[in-house]
């Protein structure tokens, strides 16, 4: 567990977990989203509002981060707009050293949280005090400014399959799937990039979470892997084709990371370690303090 | 259906196919097979070596082919080595115009025909005499220098999930493997491609054919796709892992192919069209009249 001198010096961090995490046993992931908010002293709040059974969740997780030993964790109700404009609310997210939010419906979370005030104190909160903000399944779906909304999960990329809105924004220039390889989405997370080369797409693992911390790096931990699409230097005719079709794909990158990976950026004055170009704009892009929105 | 001088300008063709296709209503790759092989007149053996249920197959390609109007195909019943050295069953190969290989068990394929007299036949009769060598499944698999002998369909790719066997050697330098994405094989071809990055992965999915035209180019048939996977510019932690660990995997490229999909080599004069070096490796690869054995 963090120290308070080290808790200061706090850079903010993202855990995006693909649903599915281990609460019961060895929580690896749990765990890393607790240290990372600063230790058991830390103030956690959950955020349920993906999902339609909203204290079955908390319920969950209550238990949770109780075995971890934490003591200060709330569960954040939030069934409308008004709920998350109330000030109340607002200032236990601005005062939150970790936010997490559960999987359910991305499309709900957004309905409800999207452009609120409790929204805009998740930012400040990662941003100028480097709280640590997790998500899993939907809630990390969510992470992205485009999120998946919804998508067909067929054995081949399509044309049409997959449609895209506003998530909350804490990294650009991606989109997640979760419960990755479980529920074969390599063709839904290709549907997205070959209509959107601009994403990169990130596809992660159940029990398995992509850690980002803010100007510094990433790592892979937990039981799967993450895999990333880069599409951005592709050939294809999804242009000409009809909705439906499959389309022609040439020279897409794929990165398989594994738990247990870590990718960082060079410190100050350290030199660069080689690496693959697509990788390490990845890295650049996720890692960026103040990305585009 | 091709004319007389037609065939006598053929320039041999591998017909490689995913399994499942159709042998009862549209029968497309059926129906190119037997125009590649010069049309229904052409002396057509099928060689159901792979399969332990020989007469079974045999059965339904016999009425496939009848529904199609050839009139002169023939059942080569291979049961063993003495049969594949057998002179009259090496001289039906020899003169044929197309030779079908089914599903079944690849390693059986290879037990009874690898490096008989037959493999010669049909080596001399794609080469010398440009027949159209088809095979299924197992038949596809087959047809290949390095053969994917068997592997473990895990969810992530794996350290020693897959072993390869030698196969017949139509096509070099590449790993074949079938019912792509129907058996969500994805995992499994990027474990072949990870610990052999030498070898390109071909997957083809059901009811789809790869047509590969000596000296010429390829085409894509059918109601899927082929995925092709180059792990020859990767990096990869494949050597320091242990066994059954996921590798890392960086800068993999895919390519998608779906139906419909043709690349050709610029003919003598024409000018090349761009193209992905990726994928122009690819095809100069596979259309190569004289590949290393």
């Amino acid at each position: 567990m963090k120290t308070e001198p080290q808790r200061r010096a706090r850079h903010g961090h993202l855990v995006i977990i693909g649903g599915h995490e281990d609460r019961q046993h060895r929580k690896e992931i749990l765990t890393r989203f607790v240290e990372l908010a600063g230790g058991v002293q830390s103030s956690i709040v959950v955020i349920t509002a993906a999902s339609r059974v909203a204290d079955q969740m908390w319920s969950i997780y209550e238990q949770a981060f109780a075995d971890l030993g934490v003591t200060r964790h709330a569960h954040l109700v939030l069934e409308n707009r008004q709920d998350a404009n109330d000030e109340e609310k607002v200032r236990m997210v601005a005062e939150a050293d970790g936010i997490f939010m559960t999987g359910g419906d991305q499309k709900r979370l957004l309905a409800i949280v999207g452009g609120t005030a409790l929204d805009a104190a998740m930012h400040a909160a990662l941003k100028v005090r480097g709280a640590c903000i997790a998500g899993t399944s939907a809630g990390a779906s969510a992470m992205s400014g485009h999120m998946l909304a919804q998508g067909r999960t067929d054995l081949l990329p399509e044309k049409g399959a997959v449609s895209l809105a506003a998530g909350l924004g804490f990294v650009h220039r991606v989109v997640i799937d979760q419960h990755f390889s479980e529920r074969q989405r390599l063709a839904r997370l290709l549907s997205v990039v070959a209509q959107n080369p601009y994403l990169l797409g990130i596809g992660i693992d159940e029990d398995t979470a992509l850690v980002i911390e803010r100007g510094r790096g990433i790592e892979v931990l937990g039981e799967g892997s993450v895999t990333v699409i880069d599409g951005r230097t592709m050939d294809t005719n999804m242009a000409d084709i009809a909705e439906r079709a499959t389309p022609e794909l040439i020279d897409v990158r794929l990165h398989l990371l594994p738990a247990g990976s870590r990718y960082y950026l060079p410190e100050d004055g350290e030199p660069a370690k080689p690496m693959s170009p697509s990788l390490r704009d990845f890295l650049e892009n996720v890692t960026k303090r103040n990305p585009l929105s």
